[in-house]
């Protein structure tokens, strides 16, 4: 049975088969696929033939040379060909995953005198008069630009602007569908920080806010920090404040689990890319003292020689005991290990010498740094990036919450207290009678979720003086 | 009856009524709406007090100042009291008139592991590997950026890109409706023509062409000019060319009701904007020798002093007789009058010196060049710009066919074959039998036109080698 747990959509075809009409054929089929370790999902009959029943058979496997053991297999069984293997994510892709959609109907003279011209034209003139009133009469109230240069796209890296349009088509749905957000992506064929910033800053005054994604740091720092100063809509690089948000929301139920408080802890991170500084500096904001981060090169710690940029800063105010070395020499008696780097970053040895009661978020996709199982007997609480381990910390649990309120609140920008009022409100949805060592996070599909955030995200502009609303 | 024919959906507004509840209470309210002007449409009951009616009384008016006046007429009613006036036109853009729709479900954990993480990351794999996979596998193959910055928004002029959002969702919407092309647009808080092309390069990759709009002149040519030799995808500036193509479908109509040849006719062009130079150069691409264009400052004739750019191109290549002076004077005997500028910009007295049969296209809107009433007895056909009148010139009779045919073939660019292919496609929607001098272009609500420009366009596009498919 353990082999059915890695079963996944992600990795199912359906493969058009002709399947000769005798009793048993079908079966025999059946049993070949299941042999081959794929499990069966829908079957269609696509049409008849003369002693031929032409079918298409979903199967689901485990990874795409999975999908081709298994259509090999399909293709030895007596009586059955093979047609065509379709692969059911690529299928799904066919034609993009996003549309844009009118709002009012344009099939009459009238329709069109009202949306369009000569009706428009005032409307128009209103927003001329005071462009504050595009928040009120065009689709900005709602809307959200998705931004990306492609160059640090999931795990895969830089694979440029066309590559990242699949995430960012995706990630518009999930904005749309947990958010009530119209995101619309805009991938771009340029790398260079000074023209991000001016593109961002001249495409604005179409949209409520600005979602940066996966973008690289260093670079990511400064195209966010300067698109904070300069714009009078939110901007909010997902990659480092909603990992942070969900990191945060999770550590807070997962410290309750273990009856430790933050001001205690001793917090070992590995990666210091976007989001692992964005999770540092965020810890710290809610109390956490001792944190040391890790690079390839070890810890980073004031001084280290050649440090510059992020993380020159991130050494000077991080580390406070100036702890040199490896992570897993670090590891000793620490209370939390965050991993976002990747795999193998520690050891399941380091992890046992760990402090009793240990946290460990090992976040790396789709391989966690240390593996869940062999560390399983020693750590209290464990969360990934994964779906099928318990405890996901998945971003689609902060930003459309996070967006959601910026918007309903009209807010300029998004302030720290209003993403520590996020990270606050998402680990609330935990109820206390609900909480466990397996239930630090809701998951992605809990309905209460972007509304909670969104709440606390409003009556937290508010408070900060940032909502127009 | 002549006040009636100015009565438009696009100056009607809804009364919210309180009315008593005695017989001939609401006759009385429909009289004085009746003697002001203005006409009864839908009457709903929102409703009932004690011994009162709460109703919404739709109304259509002539213009803004004209709904106040049936207001007015409403509120002397005695037993009447009005509780609102809210206008129609800005209620239908409140929120906008687009958003963003997905178009796969996310229900389920599955739908999620296909359409984001960790699915999405073989399609985009596929996509780094052939960057032109993604016009299978993403909304590019469907998406066009509708860019502008607000420079000539309409006849309203620079009114910037907050005011210039409801033109570019409207155009959006008649995308969709009559091309079933997804268009987003991107105002820009820019007037810098390298930033603008800067920014239409850089947001290419998630489009599969860019519509151009409401830049203004000279500005329009070097942008459009630079991004067709910079990009891969089709550009296209709407208010040259899709003015531009419907100019021409009309006037080769034109010629066939009066029997006149392009070769043969003397056209007075007044206005050379990006539409006046657009259609000048397409009419002479299709065979008229005998072009004169006019600005404020009168004909544009080579070696006339201070002109640079643009129009200094212009006059190099038109007015072959070297005329000079005001258009009034050069009416006389011309075979064609394009009204490409304001109102007054000729005069009736002028138009009654042209040729016999003459054709006037009077498209300044809301108030054409002359008025249609003060020539109708001499002038044999006449266009203008208004729904109001025949024979309207409306660009969505052309862009939507122009980009679902260029989106269809994967058109790396648009060729000046395929706008005359699409502009005699066009044309031709005009059966012979049809043809009169008050029927030379279909309506914009004519289904067959969108899906026959767009073949002509499709196969113009592959005669030029320009199609990827």
């Amino acid at each position: 049975m353990l082999v059915m747990a890695h079963l996944s959509a992600s990795f199912s075809a359906i493969l058009r088969v002709r399947v000769e009409d005798r009793p048993g054929a079908f079966a025999d089929l059946a049993r070949a696929i299941g042999d081959a370790g794929a499990s069966l999902d829908a079957i269609d009959l696509v049409r008849v033939e003369d002693g031929v029943k032409v079918r298409d058979v979903t199967i689901m496997a485990s990874d795409a040379e999975h999908i081709e053991r298994v259509a090999t297999a399909a293709r030895a069984v007596p009586g059955v060909t093979v047609e065509r293997v379709s692969d059911r994510v690529f299928l799904a892709h066919l034609g993009g995953k996003i549309e844009m959609s009118g709002r009012l109907p344009l099939k009459t003279r009238d329709d069109l005198s009202i949306a369009y011209t000569p009706g428009v034209a005032r409307v128009c003139m209103a927003i001329a008069a005071d462009r504050s009133a595009a928040w009120n009469l065009t689709s900005k109230r709602n809307t959200v630009a998705v931004v990306s240069d492609g160059s640090a796209v999931l795990g895969l890296g830089d694979i440029g602007p066309e590559a990242a349009l699949p995430v960012m088509e995706g990630k518009a749905l999930l904005f749309k569908e947990f958010g009530g957000v119209d995101a619309w992506p805009l991938c771009l064929a340029t790398q260079d920080t000074e023209e991000i910033i001016m593109i961002c800053k001249a495409i604005a005054p179409g949209f409520g806010g600005i979602n940066l994604e996966d973008i690289s740091a260093p670079r990511c720092f400064e195209i966010e920090e300067r698109l904070r100063a300069e714009l009078d809509i939110p901007v909010f690089h997902d990659d480092q404040h909603g990992t942070a948000i969900v990191c945060l929301a999770a550590l807070l139920n997962a410290l309750r689990v273990v009856g430790k408080r933050a001001e205690d802890i001793k917090v070992i991170v590995t990666g210091v890319g976007a989001a692992g500084v964005a999770v540092t500096y965020m810890l710290e904001r809610s109390g956490v003292r001792n944190i040391i981060g890790f690079d390839r090169q070890g810890a980073l710690w004031k001084g280290r020689p050649g440090l510059t940029g992020s993380k020159a800063a991130y050494a000077e105010r991080t580390n406070p005991e100036g702890v040199q070395g490896s992570p897993n020499d670090a590891l000793r008696g620490a209370d939390v290990f965050i991993g976002l780097s990747g795999p193998g970053a520690v050891t399941a040895a380091a992890v046992r010498t760990m402090a009793k009661d240990a946290i460990v978020f090992a976040m790396a996709n789709p391989t966690p740094e240390v593996a869940p199982e062999e560390i399983a007997d020693v750590v209290r609480v464990i969360a990934t990036g994964r779906s099928d381990y318990p405890n996901q910390i998945n971003n689609v649990l902060a930003f459309p919450g996070v967006f959601r309120g910026a918007l309903d609140a009209r807010a300029s920008t998004i302030t720290p207290a209003m993403e520590l009022a996020a990270a606050r409100a998402l680990a609330a949805v935990v109820g206390g009678d609900e909480l466990g060592p397996d239930y630090i996070i809701p998951s992605v599909f809990d309905r209460s979720v972007a509304p909670a955030v969104a709440e606390a995200v409003v009556a937290a502009a508010r408070a900060d003086g940032v909502a127009a609303r």
